[in-house]
């Protein structure tokens, strides 16, 4: 059975809401960051990276939302999450997906982790202050160009709404201004009615 | 046919590599990055980011190099270029790959291109201070979990060598010690010498 390794607050929510959207059978363990959990030998035998998500499967652990959420959409291919069998529409998922990880994930991280990328207080404090036009400018190309509607990959939902709706909870306190993003707030809007969002949300804040 | 758009001496280097690699037929586009092609109208049209690589294909334009290895991977089955028809070993080719272009490639970044974190001189030259322990870490974890030998996913070569390969021609700049990496100097040594990467370097420095 799939376990998932997860921290509230965290991008790892995009994979527990696709493991809902998947009627998995999974279990969760929560890592606490507070305490540093993510550091200690326990966890870092179980990812070396020290981060969340991490998924442990009857095959091994994975790790990278990216590929977390396409190895869901495989293992059940009957919920419908990703075109399986077309490989440029996959390719397509695959391009959201990375660039959320890649590109707006983070400049986020920015906001929180600069010590990631400099140690000089005032640099980090620099890099705090561009993540409103650094995250907001990834927005902005998400509802200008990317976000189809009424899912992200037009009218078939896929693996690429959860993680758009969980990078998109933190827009505001990165200083982004929802108000030009009509598209990213409507879809907001429509995943947090999901019963699938709701309950991945309801059991990693219980 | 396929056609891509690159720039010498970035990532659009891989997606060349397994172009070869897959023995597909394609054409080529240079991007002049001194000459700020990639912000100019016409790319924007083809890849609104303003980056390479792009793929233009028969179904319409891909971006994001682990999305575009993977459809390389899809589209010429033959080659064998990711194992297809295997859920897990898929998403742990996926996993390698976007390792290294949310960390890896996002850590080397910070030495050339800052100012997409930070507008203050000081905060960017503080951020080229630490890319050689930044990149150097993520060397650090590839060497010691996750590189298997003598290619990266094990006995079969996969659309992760031309990535890491790719990436790895610039450890030296960021500052990292390669004696610390004797496998990653291992698998850029042998990668150097297969024919496909010496043609696709060769195409490009033309």
């Amino acid at each position: 059975m799939i376990k998932m390794f997860y921290a509230p607050h965290t991008c790892s929510l995009a994979s527990h809401i696709a493991l809902e959207d998947a009627g998995a059978e999974y279990s969760t363990v929560r890592i606490d960051f507070a305490a540093n959990d993510q550091r200690k030998p326990e966890y870092l035998a179980i990812n070396p990276k020290g981060r969340v998500p991490a998924l442990v499967t009857d095959n091994g652990i994975l790790t990278e939302t990216p590929a977390i959420l396409a190895f869901i959409a495989h293992s059940f291919p009957r919920a419908r999450l990703a075109p399986l069998d077309e490989p440029f529409a996959f390719a397509e998922v695959q391009a959201f997906n990375s660039y959320l990880c890649s590109t707006l994930h983070v400049a986020h991280s920015h906001r929180m982790r600069g010590h990631r990328w400099a140690d000089d207080p005032a640099a980090i404090a620099a890099m705090q202050r561009k993540v409103p036009e650094s995250v907001g400018s990834c927005y902005e190309l998400i509802e200008d160009k990317m976000l189809r509607g009424p899912w992200v990959m037009g009218t078939t939902y896929t693996i690429c709404d959860p993680y758009l709706f969980t990078l998109a909870q933190w827009l505001e306190q990165d200083g982004v201004n929802p108000s030009r993003l009509p598209k990213v707030m409507d879809h907001r809007g429509r995943m947090s009615q999901r019963p699938e969002v709701r309950k991945a949300i309801a059991d990693e804040l219980d």
